[in-house]
């Protein structure tokens, strides 16, 4: 079987994922990871296995001295990898995409960067058919790829007239909350509307939809409150119809206990996903109410792992491997347990 | 000058601000405080000054072997009072209620209670006038206020149509914040509606309005994010002279660095509040986004404080002192220094 050779290019919250991911599809193979530091994430990448390369002479000097054996620098990387996937920080993957360019190897970088950076922003089932054989593509962000999933799913019903959003922000990333956390308070993002809504459509122009966002002490996940103008007046099953196309929607009940956010990160640590990851957008189905043409709903998003499907979708699109959509993301949720219903 | 006899029955979060906003009036006379406790609580009412009544034999009991000076019991309290103001815990009150009817004392109880305990509740720019000479009112939750203060606003101006609003709910009271606690997690209101919309409605019934919540991990305040749909379009400028129209709305800025509920609530601790209580809901002036004929904006509520300024003027509503609702608003308003801008 043909295999798509694969590079990640940063090993943090993102990269360490989407190796992994990478790892558990049939159809490709992880050449190596890239990174600057040597120390313990880049210590269990190798003690994984994988093979590390040093993207910077600082780097590889490091490396040496913690003992991690380097396999090669960004160039020896790239010579071996069909598609990288750019997982540096923020602004660095628009920086190292010209690296990609020059090396002739086709690239995926994260929502952090602009639409500009690639011309192409991607949703797995909304526009797989049009990064078929692209160079580039751009993964969106945690909080756009749940906006994209549940209003397309909508609007694919011909549900969808507009939609309002409040999105409840986990402060900082779990591993770095000891430097970046904010305590006892709320910190709102300055302007409304928040820049979730105008990305999402980067996706998906037509989407009349606005948020409005705010960053509160946790670290779990994200949690929306929508306020969605249907077309005409709809039935909950309607909705719930509607939204289960999508086979990256969860639905969660607050009469099974599943109370909080806390409770849903237990309930995926205990049915053995990777770090408690949850791919699926978890939308409290009992909780969901219609209200003649007017929908309100809750949902939260990982944003450690919910553009990880996505990404591994975008490699089979962006190299032509599987030229089918459906095929791929049933390929992707195979691989990772993606489910509608947790048990 | 004719004063007011009030009493304070429940020494808590909202009696003991209660008592303090009534000394500060000049038509109001606190005649004592009612409790059932005797620690450090109690003991600062007695260092005040207060007179301290036992609503229980075991509280009288505890507070003489704790050395607190008890003028009385609950009837006695009664006897001394013309009106008295409940501010024992949720659902005590309706309870408290009976007694009050009973002693022939007016009686004013908080927005925990449900509407039917009293038949009226009260909003000071909304219904004063229904309140004038009644035995008894509610004066409605610290959220609810605050939608009934701004939504009204809205509505005298004729530009309000219908609002929806997501509501982060501060997760406990700082006092008893080592006991009710949550951490690191999102506890979402298990249904939409939640009940604040519908409890607005017992204010006006006409408001469109509906409301969804969620409990955050942090003490200082709630936020709200609204959006709503007006009855036309209109200009930011249209919008804020409405809101403006609200002597207890405030506007605060983003780009003054009040950039989160920490910050304002340092800034009501420097500018000398009592327990740097927010009378004011705390729009953000910058943030407020008009769009053709929606309009979104985020504010500020002081659960502890906000509802201080309505329970005074409820007091004059229903002893019927000061039949202007206006008048009364002026005179809270001045001993309170509510203010629209901060400095």
């Amino acid at each position: 079987m043909e295999k798509i050779n694969v590079a990640v290019n940063g090993y943090g919250v993102i990269g360490k994922r989407v190796a992994e991911a990478v790892t558990l599809q049939e159809d490709m193979e992880l050449v190596g990871i890239g990174d600057i530091v040597a120390d313990w994430r880049i210590k269990s990448a190798a003690a994984k296995g994988y093979a590390v390369f040093a993207n910077t002479e600082e780097g590889r000097k490091a490396m040496n001295k913690e003992g991690i054996p380097v396999a090669g620098d960004l160039d020896d990387l790239l010579d071996l990898a069909d598609l990288v996937v750019d997982c540096a920080p923020k602004k660095f993957g628009a920086q190292n995409a010209e690296r990609y360019k020059l090396a002739g190897v086709k690239y995926i970088v994260q929502g952090g960067e602009k639409h500009q950076t690639t011309g192409h922003s991607f949703g797995a089932e909304n526009n797989y058919a049009t990064a078929l054989g692209r160079d580039a593509t751009r993964v969106v962000s945690c909080n756009t790829t749940s906006i994209v999933r549940t209003l397309s799913a909508l609007k694919r019903a011909g549900l969808l007239n507009k939609a309002r959003g409040t999105l409840l922000r986990r402060a900082t990333d779990p591993w770095e909350s000891h430097k970046n956390g904010i305590m006892n308070t709320l910190v709102p993002e300055p302007e409304i509307p928040s820049h979730q809504g105008p990305d999402a459509q980067s996706v998906d122009p037509e989407l009349d939809v606005v948020t409005a966002a705010v960053k509160v002490p946790q670290t779990l996940s994200h949690l929306h409150y929508w306020t969605v103008q249907l077309t005409r007046e709809a039935s909950k099953e309607d909705v719930l119809e509607a939204l289960g196309t999508s086979s990256r929607i969860a639905f969660i009940r607050m009469d099974n206990e599943l109370s909080a956010n806390n409770a849903v990160k237990e309930l995926m640590l205990d049915i053995g996903r990777p770090h408690g990851d949850m791919y699926e957008v978890a939308i409290w189905e009992d909780m969901l109410k219609v209200e003649g043409d007017e929908l309100y709903y809750a949902y939260l998003v990982d944003n450690q792992a919910i553009v990880i499907p996505e990404t591994i979708d975008a490699i089979r699109a962006l190299t032509g491997i599987e030229p089918d959509p459906n095929k791929s993301i049933e390929k992707t949720n195979r691989s990772l347990g993606i489910t509608q219903r947790f048990f």
